[in-house]
């Protein structure tokens, strides 16, 4: 046994304070986090975020490589997780990052994040 | 077709500028949301957030209401996708955050993300 001959900052088994977030606030950024566990939306995220303006779906498909259905089925389940912004302009639909989207995801690092 | 009558800051079906971010990046970001898409780590994450000091295990397990060995398996997949830092105390495991975890994830989110 080495315990006592390493600086210990925490007392081991001093049961920490009650969570600070709830089990359905966490459910609910857990599911947001989920939906940006895919590669390809990561990568559309990023795209968006650096466009800096809406952006029709056509305009995405090609720095994708992927197919227009494909990227579309990508941007409608980021928009339902809450990280994008939909707006319907005649027959295209553009998409935005929404804004607050990473505020929300950072307060789960924060001291004193939610609550 | 009413495209002519809604202000279109951005031309339709002009591609983007090609992606910031690589596919080997995107897909490592990708597996660290991945690892907090599920409530149980989303609150043991902000748990260690709010603590601000290397935890132990065992102080964890009763501020979730989880057993202690699946505690550490969500420990040991936080460990893995670079979220938690791991430190071996005699007998214990205590984790801290990793130092600019929240920093690499932000980046999906920036202009001029990655590269």
């Amino acid at each position: 046994m080495t315990i006592g001959s390493v600086q210990a900052p925490a007392a081991c088994c001093t049961p920490l304070a009650a969570p600070r977030m709830s089990e359905t606030e966490a459910a609910t950024t857990a599911s947001v986090f989920k939906a940006l566990g895919d590669p390809a939306r990561v990568r559309i995220v990023n795209l968006l975020a650096n466009a800096g303006h809406p952006v029709c779906v056509c305009d995405i498909t090609p720095s994708t490589g992927l197919s227009q259905p494909t990227v579309s089925h990508h941007l409608k389940r980021l928009t339902a997780a809450g990280l994008l912004r939909r707006e319907q302009r005649g027959i295209w639909a553009f998409h935005t990052i929404e804004p607050g989207a990473l505020e929300r995801l950072r307060t789960v690092f924060e001291t004193g994040g939610t609550r």
